[in-house]
C-alpha cells in the first residue's frame, strides 16, 4: 500500500500532525533520524491509522504514491536545508517538499525559488495550535504555488480545524506567503497577550482585584465582544492556585516572559515594509524588559515612582475591558496592515478575508472579533485599515473614552502600559489632520538638506537655512 | 610629494572630508569615477591645501605614502564592495581602506574580515555632522583594529571637531564598532527630533502657542539643560516664516517625514540584542505613519476623537519641558543599553564616556546632556543604566510628576505623544516590582508547553494543564 504523505521529524509536532493525517483517513509514511522515536510512536499510537514504518529517507520516498507528499517537521533553520538537500536528490518533478515548522519566509522564499529550479514544488505552511492544535486540528497556512494546494490542500484541509463547517485552512499566496502570514499571527499573538497583561496588571494594582476575583472577570469578558481563547485561559491560569504553597500560580511564577523570536522577525518586516507596528513591538519590547533581571532590581530600588495620588472608580473594570479591547482592535489594524504592505512587495494576492477566517479556529489568536474582520474583509468596499470598517470605526469610538481614561489612569498610577498607550497614539496619530512631523522635515531640511515637499504645490524644495533663507526648488534625492 | 590620505568619492560629503584635511595641513590625494568632479573641486577650492589630482585608482594607490589609506565615500551597499574589490589587488599588506559612508555594521564586519585575511586594514567610520560637519569638524567614530588607528588616528582627530580642548574622535573598537555606534547615535537623533515634534505639538494644540512664540519657547529652553543643537535649530525652524505665503514655515511643509533607514537599523538591531528601545522605535513608526497618506486622509474623516474636555494650566509649557528632558534621557538610556548589548554579543570594549564624549561635538545630537552622560560613565562605578546615574536618577524623579501630567493631558486630549508616553511606559516598567510578565509565562505554558521558573525555588516548570493540574519539572527547552 502506498502512503499518501510522508512525515519525516517525529518531535512532538511531528508525530501529531502525522497522527492527526492518520486520524483522519490518510495513509502517513514516518520517517525520523533515529527509528526509535518512530517505533515509539507506533507503539503508542499506531492503531490510529494507516501508518508506514520507514528507516529512511530513500524508503520514505518510496514508500509514497506520486505526486510525492513530503512533510519535514524539523527545527527551522540550518536543520530544513539539511533534510531538503537530503531528500532533493531522491524526488522526481512535481514532488512537494512541504515546510511545516516556523521558518523565517525569506528562506522558505529562497528554498522555494531553488526547488522550482528542479521542478519540485517547495511549500513553507504556518501551522498554529500548538501541539493540542497539531493533533486535533491546527490552523493552516500554506504558501508555494498554486498547483502544489491542489495536490496537497485536500489533505490539510481535512486535518484543520473547522469553524461553522469551513476548514482553517487556505491556499495564502506563492512561496513564503503562508510562513509570513504565520510570523505576523503569531505578532498579532504577542500583542494580544501583552494587552491581557497590561490589563491584569491594572486591575490589580489599579482596583485591588487579587487573582482568584479576576479569573471571574476574564471569565465574564470571554462571554461578549472580547470571547476567544486567549481570555478564556487566562482565567484558567489567573483562578490556579499554586499546589506547593496555596497561593495564587501566576503571583509564584517569574515574571521574565521568554520569547522564540517570531515577535521580533514579526517588527523587522513592519520596520521594512514602512508598517507602523507599534503595538507589536511594544509587546515584544515589553518581554524583552522584563528578562533584564539585573537592571529591574537595581531600577526598583533607585528610580522613584511620584505616583499621583488618585483612585479608580466603579466604572474602571468596564474601562478596562474596553480598553483592551481597542488595544486588540489596533493590534489587529497593525498586523494586517502589514500583510497588505507585503502583499504589494512580494507579489501575493493576499485575500484578508481568508486568512481572518483561518485564524478563526484552531490557533492561538482564535477569536469571536475575526468573524467581524472577516466580514469586514469579505465587503466589496475593503477597508485599506481595518479600523475604517464601519463597524469597527464604531467600536473604538464607543471605547475611546474609557481608553483615554484608562491611560490617563495608569500613567497617574504608575502601571506601565505600552502597548494600550501606544495603540492610542497611533489611533491618534492615524485620526490627526497635522503631525509634528512636518517640524521634523524642517530640522532636516537644515541640518542635512534633506528637501522637504509643500502643502500649497508640487515639487521638492529646499531653504538655503546658512545663506538668505530663501527657497530653492531641489532635486527629491534624500 | 606623496600624499598623506587619498579620497575616492567626491560627491559632497567626500569632497568636504577631503577639504577638511587639506584645510588641516594634510596632503590629499583625489579620485573619482568621473574626472569631471575631481577637477571642478580643484577648480573651486584648489588653493585650501595640498592636493594631488588622480585619474585612476591606481594613480590614486601610488601617489600615496605607506602604510596608505584610502577613504572611500561612495553609496552604502554595493558601490562600497565594488570599490573596495577594484582597490584591494592594487594595495599591499598593511594599508588602510577606511569607508566613511554609513554602511551597515554587519556589511563593515564581514568586509573587515576579509580583508584582514589579506593583510590589509578595514575600517568602518562613522562620521556624523551632515555635509556642514565634514568641512569643518565632525564627529568621527572609527572601528577597526587598533593598529589601524594608530596610522589613521592622528589625521581623524586633526579634522574632527573638539570641545574643551578634546577631539570629538577616539577609537571605538574592532571590525564594525565604529559603523553600530553610528548607527545608534542616528538612532538617538530619531528620537530626540521625535520628541521634540510631540513638545511642539503639545504647546500648539495644547497650550495655542504659535511657531513664532514657540521659537522663543525653544531658545528659552536652549539656555537650560535641553541646551542642544538641535533645540537651538528647532527655534530656528518654528521661527521662520515662508516666504511666498507670509506663513509660519512649519505650516507650509507637507507632514510626511522621511527616513534614510538607520533609525530602522537602530531598532533592528536592539530587537536583536534583546535591547527594548521602544522610544526610538516610536519614533521610527512615527515617521512610517506620518507617511501613510492614503490612510490619513481616511482616518481624519472617519475616526472620531471623542477628546475630553479639559483644559491646561500656566504650567504646562514647564510641564512640557519636564516631559521632553525626561524622554530625552530615556532615548539616551535606551541606546546606551544596546551599546553595552551589542559589546558582549560583539565582543568590542565599548567606552561609553568616550562616545558620549565624542558625540559633544561636531554631529546632529551635540548636547550638553552629554557633558554629564560623559561624567556618569567616567566614574569608576559605571551605571548599568544610564537611568542609574545619580545625576540622572535624581533629574528624572524632579520630571517625573510633570512628565505623568503631560503624558494624561496628552492621552485626554488626543495629541499622540508616543515616545514621551512610551519613554514613561519604560521608566515606570524598569522600577516596576512585579510585571505582568508572570501572567503571560503561564498563558504560554498552558497552550505552547513553554514552561516556567518559579520565584521560590530553582528549576524549570510546566502545568499539566490538561490533565490534574499538578505542576512538574521540565526541561528548559523553549
Amino acid at each position: 500500500m502506498s502512503a499518501q504523505i510522508g512525515v519525516t521529524g517525529l518531535a512532538v509536532m511531528g508525530a501529531n500532525l502525522a497522527r492527526n493525517l492518520a486520524r483522519n483517513g490518510f495513509t502517513v509514511a514516518l520517517h525520523n533520524r533515529s527509528v526509535s522515536r518512530t517505533d515509539e510512536l507506533l507503539a503508542k499510537h499506531g492503531t490510529e491509522g494507516d501508518f508506514v514504518r520507514t528507516e529512511s529517507l530513500q524508503e520514505l520516498v518510496d514508500s509514497l504514491e506520486k505526486p510525492r507528499r513530503v512533510l519535514i517537521m524539523v527545527k527551522a533553520g540550518a536543520p530544513v536545508d539539511s533534510v531538503v538537500d537530503q531528500l532533493v536528490p531522491l524526488l522526481e518533478e512535481g514532488d512537494i517538499v512541504i515546510d511545516a515548522g516556523n521558518s523565517h519566509y525569506e528562506d522558505t522564499r529562497r528554498r522555494e525559488a531553488a526547488l522550482a529550479q528542479k521542478g519540485l514544488h517547495f511549500v513553507g505552511i504556518g501551522v498554529s495550535g500548538g501541539e493540542e492544535g497539531a493533533l486535533n486540528g491546527p490552523s493552516i497556512m500554506p504558501g508555494g504555488s498554486e498547483e502544489s494546494y491542489r495536490a496537497l490542500g485536500p489533505l490539510l484541509e481535512k486535518i484543520s480545524a473547522h469553524v461553522d463547517g469551513k476548514p482553517c485552512c487556505a491556499w495564502i499566496g506563492t512561496d513564503g506567503a503562508g510562513h509570513f502570514v504565520k510570523m505576523v499571527h503569531n505578532g498579532i499573538e504577542y500583542a494580544d497577550m501583552q494587552v491581557i497583561g497590561e490589563a491584569y496588571d491594572l486591575l490589580r494594582s489599579g482596583a485591588g482585584l487579587e487573582p482568584a476575583e479576576q479569573a471571574k472577570v476574564f471569565s465574564e469578558w470571554n462571554k461578549g465582544e472580547l470571547a476567544s481563547f486567549l481570555i478564556e485561559i487566562t482565567a484558567e491560569v489567573l483562578g490556579h492556585v499554586d499546589e506547593r504553597t496555596g497561593k495564587p500560580f501566576v503571583d509564584v511564577v517569574v515574571d521574565a516572559a521568554g520569547q522564540k523570536g517570531t515577535g521580533r522577525w514579526t517588527v523587522i518586516s513592519g520596520l521594512e515594509l514602512g508598517s507602523p507596528v507599534s503595538g507589536i513591538a511594544e509587546s515584544v519590547f515589553a518581554r524583552a524588559l522584563s528578562s533584564k533581571a539585573a537592571q529591574r532590581v537595581e531600577a526598583q530600588e533607585l528610580l522613584s515612582g511620584q505616583e499621583a495620588d488618585i483612585s479608580v472608580g466603579e466604572d474602571f473594570v468596564e474601562d478596562v475591558r474596553q480598553a483592551l479591547y481597542a488595544s486588540k482592535l489596533v493590534s489587529y489594524a497593525q498586523g494586517l496592515d502589514m500583510l497588505t504592505g507585503a502583499a504589494d512587495e512580494y507579489g501575493w494576492d493576499l485575500k484578508l478575508d481568508e486568512i481572518a477566517s483561518l485564524w478563526r479556529g484552531g490557533c492561538i489568536i482564535r477569536a469571536e472579533l475575526l468573524k467581524e474582520i472577516t466580514k469586514a474583509y469579505a465587503a466589496e468596499q475593503k477597508p485599506s485599515n481595518l479600523l475604517f470598517a464601519p463597524a469597527f470605526t464604531e467600536a473604538i469610538a464607543q471605547a475611546l473614552p474609557a481608553w483615554r481614561r484608562v491611560v490617563a489612569t495608569a500613567v497617574q498610577l504608575g502601571i506601565p502600559v505600552p502597548v494600550f498607550s501606544a495603540s492610542l497614539a497611533y489611533y491618534d496619530g492615524l485620526r490627526r489632520k497635522r503631525l509634528p512631523a512636518a517640524l521634523t522635515q524642517g530640522l532636516r531640511d537644515l541640518f542635512g538638506a534633506h528637501t522637504y515637499q509643500r502643502v500649497d504645490t508640487e515639487g521638492t524644495f529646499h531653504t538655503l537655512w546658512g545663506e538668505d533663507q530663501s527657497e530653492i526648488a531641489a532635486v527629491d534625492s534624500h
